[in-house]
């Protein structure tokens, strides 16, 4: 170079990778909806080709090693699940039917257990139990923002079957939660020391810090919210927001939960009346000062799950077998949760609109990622490049099926 | 602990860190505007704060060693700038008057002579002609979020005098950065090799970046957005827009400008009339989408910036001598510019207005610890302390001389 750099920035490297992952997911996005895909497909696939570039010419950025798109896409599913517990509130979940309720339940059991059965049959022999109770578990929740989605799309948002699906989607989420905490506690049991005494401990911890946060947690919430009320400072609501969510994940973390249960709680907790005078004061809702964090740092996090799976590992004829069955068993799964609508049409566009599994399936694979029995991750990189397959693959099954059934039903 | 905490998420200490430090931040600010102080002196005075806890009790987190922080405070400089940016246009830098123009060059040539002469005189005899320069350019840039704000709470934003101090300030945030580029130009130039030549390469690598930018940029940009506008996909609109500005930073980075310049080069560049569609179709302007993100990174950077001055530093009766003469310096050089605006009370309104030095000042403190001059940083620690000494005095007697005429004023 002729002229020597005269300000070594050292945060310049990481604003180009930035700008490139917000292009790369914005264009993949588009792609997967040219294709009649929800945009989280082609974030995910966008991230598989980065590394895929990166492996054939090395100069290229190394996505899955940036320390920087690690923090703010964790920080991205972080900032989602304050922002999923926020859209909803008590009221609305007792507000959704029976028939929410059932096809729910139906939709975490049957999923649950054929992931299970299908781990057991393709996974070596000496696997242990709680990793085939995982992989189960990554079957389980339902993508609500997808399936929301592709509603809104064919314009069945109002429909009978629109509501079902996504009261029960709601609902989905906070058993697929209780799952995680569940099958997590397991792993924790079952990696050394008298299993029993410390399932129940984690277990009570656990359950301890939920029913605080939902007790006194809603008790206190108000009081706090009224005090930064008395605040003249402008623009308090959303750090303030932000910094209740992200205590309680990690007094949740404290506890033994994933740092995202946590913030999923916050965003419960915090109802709209708490905050409507800063919210009336700052003229925008929370939801919408949040809205655009979640734009800007969630499609990093799906970029980066992409940019985390084995190409190599992928395109293995086994890993395809494997994701394939798995995402049969999720599938037929979740469309028989759809009888518990009812019969007829309904049933089956109630049970294809449960299909799609995302972020919730990405952000269990994560988790199971990071879980360690035994010394090594839960999830190795085989297994997770397989589910991570089977996710990707209902999140394409999902959208076509539920366009193809309201088709059929006009 | 009888329990071992079961998933040990490596963000969640990050989580507990953020929380604490938007927590302080909003305290810091909402105490400083109880002393009707601007909110950023407080913020400042929290870092301080915390640095000094840490000190005394390193059980509590050091802020200033937390790569975390560094990113994302870091990253709240850069979507600053680009903000500050988007807030003009060419058009409106037309639009203000002769009269601020003239404010505007006094109030960056006077403060930049004094601290110059001040940096002269208080600095060992050693210290290279540079060092003097850079204090005073560190002097030059009023803090127009400051200004704005004092204005605005007395109810003075649209008088003649407030117009021209606003107007000021845009005209001073550009020379500002043109005093930085050719301040670190210098810089480059002393740290060895044909200076001349040198200095002429920079030079006009740096004016090359941002004449390409605002010509072929202002040409391009307009196509760009309106293929970004063909996208069936929503919320394209932030992270394409903040994508341009971290291409553009990175780009001015490598002409060796401040990632900062080409940030608010960016923001400049992009006009509403580009990008109309898309906000149409997003219903939020880019302006709205990306001031949660400046709400909540700024603060972080703000609280960083004091959380790095050296408290033992400060204190020292040599540091606040140097930091006193500095700020009485830059007060009286900005308050002669108010002549520039004619004579009577509004010379004293306007040059009040000019007074407070903040955001942009510390950012060149920022620049100034991270270039290099003969292998350390060019700004070191007691340097770096006396300046933001004399820009937090600055942000202090501003506010309050500008309260005071204008009560005087009725």
């Amino acid at each position: 170079m002729p002229f020597a750099v005269l300000m070594q920035d050292p945060l310049a490297g990481t604003l180009m990778l930035l700008a490139l992952l917000w292009l790369s997911a914005k264009v993949g996005g588009e792609l997967a909806l040219r294709l009649k895909l929800p945009s989280v497909t082609g974030e995910l696939a966008m991230g598989l080709v980065l590394t895929a570039l990166h492996r054939a010419w090395p100069l290229l950025p190394d996505v899955a090693a940036s320390p920087a798109t690690e923090l703010l896409g964790g920080l991205g599913v972080v900032v989602l699940m304050f922002a999923v517990g926020l859209e909803s509130t008590v009221p609305q979940m007792l507000k959704v039917g029976l028939a929410s309720l059932r096809v729910a339940l139906i939709g975490v059991a049957l999923p649950m257990a054929a992931g299970l059965a299908g781990a057991w049959l393709l996974l070596p022999s000496g696997s242990p139990f709680v990793l085939d109770l995982f992989i189960g578990a990554c079957l389980c929740a339902t993508s609500i923002g997808i399936s929301a989605q592709v509603l809104r799309e064919k314009g069945a948002s109002h429909s009978v079957a629109g509501r079902i699906i996504v009261g029960a989607a709601v609902i989905d989420d906070v058993l697929g939660l209780l799952v995680l905490v569940a099958a997590s506690s397991l792993v924790g049991a079952a990696s050394g020391g008298p299993a029993g005494l410390k399932l129940a401990g984690t277990l009570a911890l656990a359950l301890g810090f939920l029913a605080l946060a939902f007790t006194l947690g809603r008790l206190v919430t108000p009081h706090l919210f009224r005090l930064a009320n008395r605040f003249r400072s402008e623009q308090v609501l959303l750090p303030l927001g932000l910094g209740f969510a992200f205590l309680l994940a990690w007094l949740g973390n404290l506890a033994g939960l994933a740092s995202i249960v946590g913030a999923y709680a916050a965003g419960l907790i915090l109802e709209p009346a708490h905050i409507e005078d800063l919210e009336r004061r700052e003229r925008s809702t929370l939801v919408e000062l949040v809205h655009p964090l979640v734009t800007v740092l969630s499609p990093l996090f799906f970029v980066l799950m992409g940019a985390r799976v084995d190409p190599s590992a992928l395109f293995r004829p086994a890993t395809l077998g494997f994701a394939g069955l798995l995402a049969v068993l999720g599938v037929a799964g979740k469309f028989l949760a759809g009888f518990g609508s009812g019969r007829g049409i309904r049933s089956a566009v109630v049970g294809w609109g449960m299909v799609p599994r995302g972020e919730v399936g990405l952000i269990f694979v994560a988790t199971g990622a990071q879980l360690q029995l035994n010394g090594s991750p839960l999830l190795n990189a085989d297994v997770q490049a397989g589910v991570i397959g089977a996710l990707l693959l209902t999140t394409v099954a999902g959208p076509v099926g539920l366009g193809w059934v309201l088709k059929r039903r006009h």
